[in-house]
């Protein structure tokens, strides 16, 4: 049921019953490389493309999700899936070949969360039994659709993220009490936040209000205190973002500067790997949440954790017409069962 | 709950309140013109882009839905939308100002019934009161992305079809019996469909499959017969791919000849306007069915009627690396409560 003003509170407390995740050569690098499931370390991922490549990121991940349940792809009910290039490509090609029922979504950058809502709504009232949410996407692919050829070997400005190569999957499932796992109680819903930001290489400005917004709101809805959370994370705001997102909040007496942290922060070694802001794209809250979060809370690290993913919804085209960037953020709340 | 294999039964059966149109030049002149709330005569719909056209359609969609209840923005617990536009900015700057809780889709032209399906799913579950769903497309924005400059006015093929400049709302609530209502009743989630067609000016055969396949397993599912409804109608086949569903269909023994129409039929004088194939676009069965389909049910010339629409995911990018057009297809059924 809803709650509040933006937020679902689910009674069956839906299961994440497993996740997976596939990263590229930067990801498999980094800081969080032994929690990944499959890594590749070559862009292209023996693929023609670097699209086909992001394509064979998502059917790898699903795979790798189903092999570890097992089951087949015949008894997924729905899978909910996006990524960030045109027409969403890399998961149309990918879902051909894994024949699920499918709902396509854009949501930027917080696809993930978004699917995962989806999921988490539809098996909360039944209408399935195993749904997939899951999101990718390809430094590769994107940096040539949203800014520029790779070939150019354009210099990077300081606030400048890096789109993440990887495909985060999750599987939600109806809560039978058979077992202990991280069910999703709460999601709160975002509306669109622009405060006028115009340059695509500062995302992480662009979004920080968005996700401001949507924990504002989590909060008054669900009437939790921050401290709550053990962890309060969000998606790809990067070091800039968030670093705007402690001070927006603690502007309104919310201190989450012990709880907070960041995907795109966490993926990259920043300093050595030469990552400027951090990393960012749909693919980078999907993997992080899917390798490492979801770790931590199997292992019981942490017990109740707030995933916010942040989308800017812009294209090289609007931004042409002079527009700024709109941004959303979705938050999903999700806990160990005491 | 989910019946069959793809398909979801709506108990609650959601109401779809209300519906609005928007439609542009060419859609003013074809025969369903009196059937639509908005009309504008200037592609530009006194903007300075076409994309800057598209979101005012979409916010004068949303404006003119809510005048018709009437109710205020802050009243609507979700949006779920989407566009043909890379990143749908359409769809996402118009949002941006209706400052609504937004879940955006990416379904090409399937989109307007997957928001539809979602948008029930969420009343029926009780989710919400008032849920919108909408989708849009303009004929200027999309055949500059998808095509070709427009300035080139390149001669288009006997098989091509015609983007409609249009968008469509519709409200779903929550069923509390007080008066009567088109309802929805059941909704088939589809599979993505490609037999290897790679002609973007031959949408309608690349589809049809898609829609074959979806029907036969609503057909299944609900263990309905065709002839239950009286009308079934794709969003937007045009005039060769209705042809070919209509043949594949008749090829498993299922006759729609006679309750089947196509909105990419019914929104031109296809020979008077010289359209071709006919129309095509998420607009097109956003707009047909909020502005005609609507207004035949709630006048009780039909009262059950099974409403597919079909999405071709492809993007420019995945057929210059010589990929087919992977199709969808989601069905549903919108009936008068008896």
């Amino acid at each position: 049921m809803k709650i509040g003003k933006q937020t679902l509170e689910f009674d069956k407390k839906p299961k994440i019953l497993n996740t997976s995740s596939v990263v590229g050569p930067k990801e498999a690098e980094g800081p969080l490389s032994i929690y990944f499931d499959k890594k590749f370390n070559d862009a292209l991922y023996e693929e023609t493309t670097f699209e086909k490549a992001e394509s064979k990121m998502i059917m790898t991940a699903v795979d790798t999700l189903l092999g570890k349940i097992p089951t087949d792809n015949s008894t997924i009910d729905y899978i909910f899936a996006g990524d960030l290039l045109n027409q969403c490509i890399a998961t149309g090609y990918a879902v051909r070949e894994l024949e699920m029922p499918f709902f396509g979504l854009y949501g930027a950058c917080s696809t993930f969360v978004e699917s995962l809502i989806l999921a988490s709504s539809f098996i909360n009232a039944n209408y399935g039994k195993k749904i997939i949410a899951t999101a990718s996407s390809h430094f590769c692919s994107s940096e040539r659709q949203f800014r520029l050829p790779l070939e150019q070997g354009t210099q990077r400005t300081p606030s400048q993220q890096w789109t993440v190569t990887a495909c985060g999957a999750a599987l939600v499932t109806k809560n039978d009490n058979s077992f202990k796992c991280p069910v999703v109680t709460y999601a709160t819903v975002g509306k669109i936040v622009d405060m006028g930001i115009k340059d695509i290489a500062n995302m992480g400005a662009a979004m920080a209000p968005a996700a401001f917004d949507t924990i504002i709101t989590h909060l008054e809805d669900t009437k939790r205190r921050p401290d709550y959370y053990d962890l309060i994370i969000t998606g790809d705001l990067g070091t800039l973002g968030s670093k705007i997102l402690i001070d927006l909040l603690a502007g309104h007496g919310i201190d989450i500067s012990t709880n907070h942290s960041d995907c795109g922060k966490l993926i990259f070694d920043i300093e050595a790997q030469d990552m400027h802001a951090g990393g960012s794209g749909c693919g980078c809250c999907a993997s992080v949440f899917s390798g490492y979060i979801y770790e931590l809370l199997k292992t019981k690290k942490i017990n109740k954790v707030l995933l916010i993913a942040t989308g800017a919804l812009m294209s090289p085209t609007s931004l042409g017409q002079g527009e700024s960037i709109p941004s959303i953020a979705h938050a999903i709340a999700i806990e160990n069962e005491v």
